[in-house]
């Protein structure tokens, strides 16, 4: 019966997010995949694979060419690399999903859309406390084109194009050590330098409070949003994250692999610092209210973190 | 003394609004004047004419070569022709300003700049009172477009690339009667029909309400709008209207016309008459606090539309 379903369009499905969320969607859903590199579908039979550059016209219209269910839009030029590359970041980050959309809309039965947004709407220095009503400010151009993109959402699910929802991202751990583009790498490279037992200098204080969530959280927490019925009027969810500060951090990761947590030095870069590392107290409420969850523990969370490594 | 200071660029330069903002900045200003057609500057020695399509990267090479002192902004695709060719609208709309903006940014020198927002970021239905604090919810793809760029300018005035302000503009009464694209056209037409004595049937009921200004205003608004030193914090302004009852901006013109108000019939169409004739009570401190004005009284506007035609 699921296989009579249009398929789930995943962007960025090469990435470290997308790889676990195609293979936790595949024994339910008929899925087409979608990255410039890394898809690796082996196994799946119900994932096809479609490489490709997603600003390309032509991909745009081999992804579309039939009905799709939902589209979960996971493709970005992260904030570093958006920085350094103006150009290519407004290209994927803004103009390629206004026309993926589009495309994907044209069949005229309202998809479901999941946009991954990011908590880098909010830009710096942030408010005292971050709640469903925080206003979006961003400072990076990643951030800007966040917020551009969920204006854009929100209005076409006004209009019944889709059925949009924005979902901000706080920061997954751990992600893998190559280099993502990401200006927050540090919050996973510490896992693996922790757990290879070799040194590591972070560029934020021991003090400094991060919202982090586990690859295996934010799964659950996009394979529920697919389902909701009582998506916010603004179409835009702040997820759920864990508040940790940094020290503390390190300690659980060191406890749970038998090193020690004095590998880890710090060396505060005041940009870094400000914009990682300042994380106020975040409270969620429409999220918690539809069922979505963070991982519930620090213990929790360095466990699923490591089981990705 | 002028001239030596950097030019100012007007994008747009060959629309209504964009042919009397080079004729009033000529005197004082070097300008750089670009549209895709009409660019009119003869007799303009301080207004270089550099023609060609705004999202064409050798065109935007050019007009930005030199640093700016400022960019005003008026180049778009409007409200009903973004229907008609979203891929294009997305175009002009969003990627090419993008564009346009850090390439004068990338002198360095900050450069002001002013965004022809427009109240579509509004949407509908609105609010029983719209001010400063009202926030957008747009329903056409143009108010998404204007919604977004006041996004984007916002961040890149806050990173201190320019000193950007979004001016969101009402009904600009009275505009030429050639196709101009926008499903507010009926509120330009009524001038010249009146005038020409020949009758026309409007869209709206006479109970309609909306928000207008004339081109001179607007274009003194714009010149003033130019050395703000207070730009409010949101580097948003609704700029100042009046809300005319259709029915009696009919008489208004037939009076001052010599015409009879009967040439005007009524059949409204209830998506026109939600769209453009129920704008509520309009009130915008930060605009009025900062010196702009609208053209004061009915009178005025009409006499200033009808200088116009």
């Amino acid at each position: 019966m699921a296989a009579e379903r249009p398929p789930i369009l995943v962007t960025g499905a090469g990435g470290f997010v997308g790889q676990a969320l195609v293979r936790a969607l595949a024994p339910h859903h008929r899925v087409i995949a979608t990255d410039r590199t890394n898809l690796d579908c082996a196994g799946l039979s119900s994932v096809s694979a479609l490489p490709g550059e997603i600003d390309d016209p032509a991909l745009v219209a081999q992804l579309t060419a039939e009905p799709l269910s939902a589209i979960i839009h996971l493709a970005t030029i992260p904030g570093g690399a958006a920085e350094t590359d103006p150009a290519l970041a407004a290209r994927i980050n803004v103009a390629a999903p206004m026309a993926l959309i589009d495309a994907a809309a044209a069949h005229g039965n309202a998809p479901r859309l999941l946009f991954a947004s990011s908590i880098a709407v909010f830009g710096e220095p942030l408010p005292a406390h971050v709640d469903d009503d925080t206003l979006v400010r961003p400072m990076l151009r990643y951030g800007a084109h966040k917020a551009m993109m969920e204006e854009w959402i929100a209005t076409l699910t006004r209009r019944g194009g889709v059925r949009g929802l924005s979902l901000r991202l706080p920061g997954i751990v751990a992600r893998p050590m190559a280099p993502s583009g990401m200006k927050s790498a540090f919050l996973s490279n510490l896992f693996h330098a922790i757990k290879a037992g070799e040194p590591i200098t972070l560029p934020v204080s021991a003090q400094a409070t991060c919202w982090l969530l586990s690859r295996r959280a934010l799964t659950g927490q996009l394979v529920a949003a697919l389902d909701l019925k009582n998506d916010p009027a603004s179409r835009r969810l702040n997820l759920p994250a864990l508040r940790v500060r940094i020290g503390d951090l390190v300690a659980e990761v060191a406890r749970q692999t038998g090193h020690e947590a004095a590998l880890v030095g710090y060396a505060p870069d005041p940009a870094i610092e400000a914009a990682f590392g300042c994380q106020p107290p975040l409270t969620t409420f429409a999220a918690d209210a539809l069922g979505l969850h963070h991982d519930g523990s620090l213990a929790a969370l360095v466990d699923h973190a490591l089981a990705d490594l």
